[in-house]
């Protein structure tokens, strides 16, 4: 893959507003002082827009002031402010169909890791159009690879926050491409499955939804949340419940979730072969279609067109 | 303190090179879709020069290819060319004594974590007047908090390789600062000292100077390196062992060690006191005399000036 090209391609279709303001993506820059540059001290949030408007981008946005709570992270910004940007952004992408990144930054300081040494916060939007994963994804399902490179402890870093350390993802991925598999799942110094590089992970049991509980180290998923109450909307049984490697290979059905993905049904890891076609994981086919149907009857709170 | 304006003073005191070319520190700025910034994949060195010459610069440059090499990180430069920015950069900034930073970052690339989408580096410099600390640091020792924030677990992001992931070490100096102390030092989740935020940590007990193995997850500091050639050329009794919060507070002395504050004397760590003033920490004062005469015997390989 021509990777360079591909990102010549995205420096032509992005949109990025900065602090407020429209900045060309070749130009789009930010001090080499800022912290999240120096230290990878932000916090982000990735949502996407279908057909005009932002889904679920009030989850998003508590999230991100989740992250900054977690991380004692001041907001210089109002939420207006933060609401205007990314409207801003996603108006002037003019794109029906929007993946949008947001960054917030502690700004830049005086070369200190001391986080009080900060005095504003720069916030970086990015538009982009929305990628589109194979079909093949959906009805043949992905294979994962399960990494040896463990999920950061809550207690040095917390995944629970969405920060701009992503080096642990990033050789977990990494491992994973190594083996010849799509993505990786992660584990805890426990040996429990926390989730994926960028995703939540779930499997199916004996007709039981089950995924790792929040305790067991990992983001607060927002399709997550959402499959919990699609369950019990639709009388479906389901449990946050500690996953062990041997819970994962002994599974009827294993699926991931992420917002841009949605769920994708995983039809391998390492030697385990679930199947190999949808047919094969009939709860995670019910599910992904209630998760269209809840995606579809979204309220129309934050159109950008 | 008016971090603003001291972010101004630095703002005008630096000189900042970016890939081979100067920049003004007031422009130098880097893509919003630099992998350095969106996830912290970068990875850096710092080191200083003294009277025009860089100190110990070798082992730093050395450091930096294990970094590269602990996080897969293909460097497409040649060590000519890194060398020849860092001495471009001093030259420019013209200072005696001068602090400088070096980010080598795996580029821009397209908005995913996967590494290998990476197709260049972004190499940046930044020369600064060495910072000066307090007399008083090193004449009566400083404060530390024994954080509750654990060091990253080698598994998850190896605190060996000195990468742009420094969240885990920016909250716990936050922690530090509001236990009023200087800085902190970390566990791991065995219980076993580590290291501080940007420092190693030592123990002297019974006359033994005491520091913690690699093993327990911590940066192979240079400053530690040559403390531990300067007791064998010296014979004193030293130890890489490892430490728990029992023996710090049994210690007779405690200092820690980095490449730009040298050796400084902790007189306290939450509330153990360890003596007031120097003349408490004998063998402390002993390697400090070892450690400053080191300095001023190296060899002028790095001249800038």
């Amino acid at each position: 893959m021509d990777y360079q090209q591909q990102y010549q391609d995205l420096i032509h279709s992005a949109t990025v507003f900065i602090n407020g303001k429209d900045i060309p993506a070749h130009e789009a820059s930010i001090s080499v002082f800022d912290r999240g540059f120096l230290y990878g001290d932000s916090i982000y949030e990735v949502c996407y827009g279908l057909d005009g408007q932002l889904i679920f981008f009030q989850e998003h946005l508590e999230r991100l002031y989740h992250s900054a709570e977690l991380l004692a992270m001041q907001i210089h910004l109002s939420k207006n402010q933060i609401i205007d940007q990314i409207m801003g952004t996603l108006k002037h992408a003019n794109l029906k169909n929007v993946y949008l990144r947001a960054v917030l930054t502690r700004g830049e300081s005086i070369i200190s890791l001391d986080p009080n040494t900060s005095f504003h916060n720069n916030f970086i939007t990015i538009a982009k159009p929305l990628p589109t994963y194979p079909a093949t994804y959906y009805q043949q399902g992905i294979h994962l690879h399960l990494t040896e490179v463990l999920r950061n402890n809550p207690k040095a870093v917390d995944p629970n926050a969405k920060s701009g350390n992503y080096l642990n993802n990033v050789m977990a991925l990494e491992d994973a491409k190594k083996h010849k598999a799509v993505d990786a799942i992660m584990l805890n110094q426990a040996g429990e499955v926390t989730e994926g590089t960028t995703f939540n992970i779930w499997i199916v049991k004996d007709g039981v939804y089950i995924t790792p509980p929040l305790k067991s180290g990992l983001l607060a998923g927002i399709t997550r949340k959402n499959i919990i109450s699609l369950a019990k909307a639709h009388n479906l049984k389901l449990k946050e419940e500690v996953i062990r490697p041997e819970n994962l290979y002994a599974a009827d059905e294993v699926f991931i979730t992420s917002s841009t993905r949605k769920i994708i049904p995983v039809n391998r890891i390492k030697d385990k072969v679930y199947g190999e076609s949808i047919k094969d994981w009939p709860c995670t086919e019910i599910m992904m279609a209630h998760y269209q149907t809840l995606i579809e009857n979204q309220p129309r709170e934050y159109q950008y067109l």
